[in-house]
């Protein structure tokens, strides 16, 4: 028999980057540092001592984590201003079952995260694509123009953009939130890494009652492992998400591993300066070659351009390096890793571009 | 502002029973035993040992764990008939997403598992009820009539069903897969729970390309607090859920705990005998006690009927005894815990019942 698939996901591949086995992964923006052994030790602790109770389930409402987390994002936010799922890609879902859905329309502009598409398809949301300016800017009077046309109830703008390292002024994020008749999402999973400077939106929480700041704890925090998305946002927001959210979401172990991240901030955070050095070296040694680079304030560089990126990428797999091929045509984009990873992929590159 | 929540949504509650810390919690048929002293070392153990890279991206495959759970059912489940996410609500979700969504419409049949119809909401896809007979059978003529009526492109038939315990003989199962246009859930997240002679649904899975059967970790596996909830089907249907899915959705913390407790099978499931045991006696000692209870393959008790059921729970709860009001009305579940938390719901529910 023909099994009933949806039409919109006939022939489709799943998302995501090729797992490969290399010496040099640059690819998916993880953060190169694990845990310190105290940090290992403290999660095996808090596991065991969850372990025992794992026939209950855990608590719904994640009460402690709301609490880590809201005390880790200061600006005011309170526990009933946080929201937290597997991963950000469940709070986006969550975001587009509550406030999108059939009939409605989420905008994004590109380039912007692959995954906004995806998300938006499996909540059966429409899907509007305005665009950022050559510089990877964003022109408000355009913003304001898509979303006049298209009235979204979710816009989606990732702040650093991924995968540009673009950050929004808030300025820009201000009028966007006055014009936009339903959430704004500005998506900082990589705000950690902000350069000296520049905002987070979080500032404009308070006063901006349509607003979501999403974070992730894969990136600054060092666990894409341990899958921990989470937002702040009005109580208002959070308790629609409670709605839509699946009973239980947060296993208990989740939730003791993130517990114990948030207590070891300053350890792991303390890494992240050591990641804005190493990025803003790398963005200078690459416009050093004369290539073209993207300002960044995320963990990874945007760098062109080539007529044919994927030799390029390709030259630099040879050489187990692997790096992402995204973003407009004839860049590519590179995570920031260690000295030595960095080093490898420097050499890499040279040899692919014949210097 | 007014957000824009969806209409279907607004002034709805979370779903959820009262999380209530009570001295006998036999409300949301948890296992009662938790892991032993050994399990709670080797789950600290693995995850210690994942915990130093939790920096990368889990294993998106899950390989290792869809290896070990076609291991577990047999049946010749092979890994990639296997599909697993963070809890079995997540599973239902995928499955809808992928066969169900705008235009389409989920089929069960009352009194059924009351989640069915929010994850139908969630992938906005239609909703109908057909109903069950007064001994909480399933008559196939009138769940072939449904089905012709109305073309689901998901059925979802919970075997045993919650919350009556109810489970389906196989040859209803073969009629309902026959008649369906799309995919059917046999929903055995009590399975293992069966009593002798009860048949499972995997027996079927080979020669039903539409079959999905559904199991969680939750129940039998003492690990509720873990989320792990999946599937076994054909690799076609698999195939279809890895679309859908969020990137990443087991978190490698995730995998490694199920990893552990798979291991642990053979002592885990030991106490699903004693709670069959245990199960048997508590339907005979409340139909001593002349009440009406449905026959049970699962760890639980639907009973009654009473004028005011609410009472009766609430009698029970003042009495530290929490159980669940569920079901049609006159009834009340009750999950089977130890032998000393049955002792006290007994002793409590003869206080009530003024004996």
């Amino acid at each position: 028999m023909t099994l009933p698939l949806r039409e919109e996901l006939r022939g489709i591949e799943p998302y995501g980057a090729p797992q490969l086995d290399v010496p040099v992964a640059l690819n998916v923006n993880e953060n190169p540092y694990g845990p310190s052994e105290a940090v290992v030790a403290d999660v095996a602790a808090a596991v065991a001592s969850v372990t025992g109770t794992l026939n209950r389930y855990p608590d719904r409402e994640f009460t402690a984590l709301r609490v880590a987390l809201a005390d880790y994002l200061g600006h005011g936010v309170a526990p009933e201003h946080v929201w937290a799922a597997n991963g950000s890609n469940e709070v986006m879902l969550q975001i587009l079952q509550a406030f999108g859905g059939p009939g409605r329309v989420a905008v994004s502009f590109a380039p912007t995260y692959s995954m906004y598409p995806e998300y938006a398809r499996d909540a059966s949301t429409g899907w509007v694509v305005g665009h950022r300016e050559d510089d990877f800017s964003l022109d408000v009077e355009h913003a304001l123009a898509v979303i006049a046309e298209h009235r979204p109830t979710v816009v989606l703008l990732p702040s650093p953009n991924n995968p540009t390292g673009t950050a929004l002024p808030l300025d820009t994020v201000k009028a966007v939130c006055a014009a936009a008749p339903g959430v704004v999402v500005i998506d900082e999973a990589y705000g950690e890494f902000r350069r000296t400077g520049t905002p987070s939106a979080l500032e404009l929480l308070a006063s901006t009652p349509n607003l979501i700041v999403s974070r992730t704890m894969s990136k600054a925090f060092a666990l894409a492992g341990a899958r921990l998305g989470y937002l702040a946002a009005s109580t208002e927001i959070c308790d629609a998400l409670r709605v839509v959210r699946l009973p239980y979401h947060l296993s208990a172990v989740t939730q003791a591993v993130a517990g114990v991240a948030l207590r070891h901030a300053d350890e792991l955070l303390a890494r992240v300066d050591d990641l804005r050095a190493e990025r803003d070296a790398t963005v200078s040694w690459l416009r050093e070659q004369g290539l073209e680079v993207a300002d960044s304030d995320a963990n990874f560089c945007l760098f062109g351009r080539f007529e044919d990126r994927h030799a390029v990428w390709q030259g630099l797999l040879d050489q187990g390096v692997l790096i992402r091929e995204t973003g407009p045509d004839g860049w590519l984009r590179v995570s920031v890793g260690t000295p030595e990873e960095m080093a490898a992929f420097k050499a890499a590159l040279l040899e692919v571009l014949g210097r």
